[in-house]
């Protein structure tokens, strides 16, 4: 076999087998392949597509080319959740401890906030002490005792998705819908979790801007799941506006634990609840949404979430003090008010722009190798639809620098909108794909 | 400027403007682009292809990535000739020597054989002690005085093509009209000819098997030539079968001199004129092909075409006396004959197979680092719809060596059809084309 000739095929739009995948995706893994034939080929698959059989083929070849977790010491049916990521998105830090108080284990490899979304692993890192390195067999002893615990990628969970990730970076050929759902699912089928619940976000802020693409990327990757042998399903959510209120790393995880005491957001928690749900039903604990949503309010009203989250948070050696009185967790210097420029209604919110002012404030990261602040961020007082008066203060900033937080300040004013007719809101929740459909919800 | 957005704008069908095409030729050539940046581009080139004006700013950034030959010191308009590679192809040691006898002066760098296609550099090498590689001040000397010389690519001639090429020889990028066509003229281009008549084959030997990508190569070159700003004629001429007779590099050399003899086979003679024709025209010495013709057999009548042959074989320090008797040129020891296994009339003849017969003989080269030998080959004596008898010779083998015999008889019987209809005959040329369109022959 001969990566030109797989290339070729492409080039003529002809399928390849799932054998030619496997040696591409090896022979690129062990560098017998070079970056020049791999781009080829990508651009070739950019422009002539994968059928779904390949697009299989290619994310199972990439979930084994590195390690595949082994969770089979772990007692039950393991779920887990990724997000194709947002701002404001918290779901991971919400939902968590309530199916874990439910008896499901939640075995969680998250990643690092990067450009203007967050990541669940620096959240958690404003609890002081606690760790997201411990070792595996901690892991595994972790979710059986807490049935909870999320720690980073340290393991070398799908090289070859790394390594062609890098490439498509830099050679244009990151927007293709195959190339994207197998890097998504190659990841989290390595991660080896039984149910596999997907939060498709869609809107300014996401990574799909329109319903019709993000449906199309849940339903490639449901499909994917499927064919892997893993319950999959993906929620279509939306981000045409922060979810909940705050923006940044520790302002993110009080309003996690507001939401675990009952006194969250409503989109907030409509989302968490029905993520959880489909997690619920997948683990076989909840025989449809309405059942599954009874046993989740539940953990909220006789706080066995919050608990779970607070026994989490020590076991992974953070103070479980802090989700009891939030007040001793990290705190930024200065906080100033965005005061509203003109009245009207909040019509639109540039989302990605909302996650640059938290990013300018130094609650993201540029590049890898950037340094986050975790007690800046922003709380937002109004969202799309509310009604300001000159001068109201849309939003607070948290910063440790009067420089950055000017910056900041401007960058907030150009995402909102502000207009005289009040626009239809976006709803939370736009559709549920599971392998036998779409439901609209 | 950054390459991810130029092989983003061709990934989405956009056009690049001349100054893109020019920063990416030269950051490839000095290789602050890599190889996998261009060859993501080179795909997404072979799938949403490039207009006229893409295609001319890439040959004329790729001709002057290196040396420009400077041959202004060369009194009158020099002309050069390039065959798009066939086999059995000595047009260039006929016509030069006809037009150089007509005082029009032929400047030629000339490659060497790849493949199932022959080089006139290796031909020339059957005069015993003929120099190809004489500095530039002895070659235009040489011109000057001989109206003749022919050299290999020493100079460095459009370094971006060689790079480019190598790249799209491994990623499955060859195959596309605006690569092929400016890869074929920025050498042209660069070696500084005010008048490139192009010899484009079709047909069974040719890189270009139907007519229609034939003219389709030759208008796009004929397009960039004159966008360049060079006087530029394609012709375009059968490869359905070989060349004359000979196939094979010192009886090649012979059959060009027997036909500056007037002893040469009508193809042979027919393409040869034809080319020949429309560099006298470019030259402004004819002013139509019937004048161009009459003064070219002028030359064969009158031996002025074989002695300018024999002064040029001196000129480059080679032994003139083989030019009046080629039997001191090098010969092989081995000769057989291939008879035809049935009999009918020859109605097919796969075309590169009777090249890769050269090739096993030893007279061509699999890898460019090939040693070849020059005495081998093969002498046709039955071409498209001759009749055979079966027994009857259909052509003879030259060899040194009785095992690759063997091989290469039973590759040449795989070459020719024979069948009991009388097929139709290929024209010897198909048509020509100007800048000003399409004329049929």
């Amino acid at each position: 076999m001969k990566m030109y000739d797989l290339i070729n095929k492409k080039k003529k739009k002809e399928t390849l087998t799932k054998e030619e995948i496997e040696f591409m995706v090896q022979g690129f893994t062990n560098g017998t392949i070079p970056d020049y034939q791999m781009s080829a080929f990508l651009m070739a698959v950019c422009l002539n597509g994968m059928n779904q059989e390949e697009t299989a083929a290619l994310t199972v070849a990439m979930a084994n080319s590195g390690d595949i977790l082994d969770l089979s010491q772990i007692h039950g049916v393991k779920v887990d959740k990724h997000s194709t990521g947002g701002v404001g998105d918290k779901t991971s830090l919400v939902l968590s401890p309530m199916i874990a108080a439910l008896g499901v284990p939640v075995a969680k490899m998250s990643g690092r906030g990067l450009g203007h979304t967050g990541g669940t692993i620096d959240k958690l890192e404003s609890f002081p002490g606690f760790s997201t390195t411990i070792s595996t067999e901690q892991f595994i002893q972790n979710v059986n005792k807490v049935k909870m615990a999320i720690v980073g990628q340290t393991a070398n969970l799908a090289p070859a998705d790394k390594k062609i990730y890098a490439l498509r970076d830099v050679t244009a050929t990151v927007d293709n819908l195959s190339l994207i759902a197998s890097s998504i699912m190659s990841k989290k089928i390595a991660s080896g979790s039984d149910v596999i619940v997907l939060d498709v976000k869609t809107g300014s802020g996401a990574f799909m801007k329109s319903y019709e693409d993000s449906l199309a990327l849940a339903k490639e990757m449901v499909q994917i799941g499927t064919i892997a042998g893993r319950q999959t399903f993906a929620v279509i959510t939306d981000m045409n506006q922060p979810l909940g209120k705050n923006v940044g790393n520790t302002l993110e995880v009080i309003e996690a634990i507001e939401t675990l005491k009952g006194n969250g957001p409503e989109d907030l928690l409509k989302v968490s609840i029905t993520l959880a749900s489909y997690m619920l039903i997948g683990a076989g604990i909840a025989k449809d949404v309405e059942e599954a949503t009874e046993k989740l309010y539940q953990t909220i009203e006789n706080r066995s979430a919050l608990d779970k989250f607070a026994e989490f948070i020590s076991a992974q050696g953070g103070d479980s003090k802090a989700v009891y009185d939030t007040g001793i967790l990290p705190k930024a210097s200065i906080e100033e008010e965005v005061g509203a420029p003109v009245s009207g209604f909040i019509t639109n919110i540039h989302t990605d722009e909302v996650g640059m002012t938290s990013l300018i404030l130094g609650g993201g990261r540029e590049t890898k190798d950037s340094i986050i602040d975790l007690s800046v961020g922003i709380r937002l007082h109004k969202k799309l639809g509310d009604y300001v008066n000159q001068g109201d203060s849309l939003a607070t900033l948290y910063a440790n620098d009067s420089s950055k937080l000017q910056e900041a300040k401007q960058r907030f004013l150009q995402a909102y909108v502000i207009g005289s007719e009040k626009p239809v809101t976006p709803p939370y929740v736009y559709a549920v794909v599971t392998k036998d459909g779409v439901l609209q919800v």
